[in-house]
């Protein structure tokens, strides 16, 4: 199996991953099914688009190639059949968005170097595919992005994540193998960063009331 | 009349209608003139800016073509010498709202094609034009999008006249007089699904509390 | 000192006047450190992000240009070190948004100009870049834009800077020493406008309740 083939499995992946916790929220807010694709297809969608039309290197591949649109659809699906409590659609929701997270900041970054963006560039490109479209579901559903609440720890691992896939692709010891380390240190740091009530200082030392 | 002045004609009436519906949310917010102009400009030329975008294919029209900046002044004109109750409001926008849908599933599909996009990617561009300037409009004015509103019956319509829209023009039976019917079956649709509480089965077959 | 360093030297502070308005935002919305980054970036970028990719002449600055990314890791650290109550973060807010505008109507007309864009179309781009990161940061954190606060008197200053800047580009009397006067006058009537209560008409004449 070659590189690239590889990096439209893990690409596709993270597309249902991400588009399986906007259906899940979609659920949650009791959207219909007609949202539900709407939100899927913006949270596992959304991401690369934006990094598509900041590279600037044809139409975004969510448009030219239509097996991007499987995922969204299989997502819908698959959230349908859930049953499930409020409680334990937001326990779900977060595993999917950090599995999304630690597959979109690898393959953002690869698809971004593969597209001849310089390395720093690429891994920013990374990040945003990685965080993009979890901000555009959060935003269309109305919420403040979960990016923002002190107890997740969310742009910290994507970022590390978005760095690694850099600096091995540079330093040429790439393969598919040396992915996956990465992608499961990313959802571990994220999972643990939650569960663990890692604390990041807040924006300003000290706000009077 | 030839074609192109044709589309030209359908994508600014789409423009205008959307551009209402924008400056009749501003109305009802109790926002400025200028607030008035700026929801009808994001409104009537957003989901167009996008579809522009993601084809890649020179500048957006409304930023290369002055004649785009017209509807969206008419519209807040239009908008300012409207005296009505909130609840008036509210109907005025739906049906403001569903005539541009009509009129850009239909000028977007044909824009896109316009522009070598392949059938498929034109229709899902159509939908995004049709449903893009509403959901801009209802995140800048901080509401959850209409998209998701149980009670509207909104992106199956678009979809519907995208599609209808591709193949007729695939099969080469597409002139000005063939979009009017799907035009006119796009907007029954959408009044009549709103109407009739055409209901969508929800995200997820249960939420348990 | 020539006039491309001139306008990347005011774009950046106008990056940095930005940047530093969305980590006051985050301060008082008590996100944490990561957040404060994520939202003076966006801020700061986002309104230059949308302009370049009108362009659509290469990939945008704030991705190509790793200079960019050094204002909002500053203003980050410049509000992380301020210690205020609520209600000065306020006002500091308006100070710092409105000096981002008053640069960035400038900037963003010029670069549009320097990319050979129409004087009209650089116009529009540069009220777009002025008041994009405005819009996305108070989306994002899940606000009404300030922009439809009728209290807040911003868009027609922004407007007004933007079509002097593209009107004395044209007639070929822009140094830097002419954008200065242009620079202060926006920022002087933003402020003024919001210190008087400069008011504009609601968008619609009467709404009957």
């Amino acid at each position: 199996m070659n590189a690239s083939v590889t990096l439209l499995i893990l690409d596709l992946v993270g597309v249902y991953f991400f588009a399986v916790s906007g259906s899940l929220l979609a659920a949650r807010q009791r959207f219909d099914l007609v949202g539900s694709l709407l939100l899927a297809s913006v949270t596992g969608l959304g991401g690369g688009v934006v990094r598509d039309l900041v590279l600037n290197a044809g139409p975004p591949v969510a448009f030219s190639q239509p097996l991007y649109l499987a995922p969204p659809v299989l997502a819908v699906v698959t959230v349908y059949f859930i049953s499930a409590s409020v409680q334990r659609f937001n326990r779900l929701l977060v595993a999917f968005d950090a599995a999304g997270l630690a597959l979109f900041c690898v393959s953002g970054t690869l698809l971004a170097l593969a597209a001849h963006a310089h390395p720093v560039a690429a891994a920013l490109l990374g990040v945003t595919t990685a965080v993009g479209g979890g901000i555009l579901r959060d935003v269309i559903a109305n919420l403040t992005p979960a990016l923002f609440d002190q107890r997740e720890f969310y742009a910290i691992p994507a970022f590390i994540g978005a760095t690694l896939t850099a600096i091995a692709a540079s330093l040429g010891v790439l393969h598919p193998l040396t992915t996956v380390p990465i992608i499961v240190f990313v959802f571990g740091l994220r999972v643990a960063g939650r569960r663990l009530r890692w604390g990041i200082p807040l924006a300003s030392r000290s706000v009077v009331e």
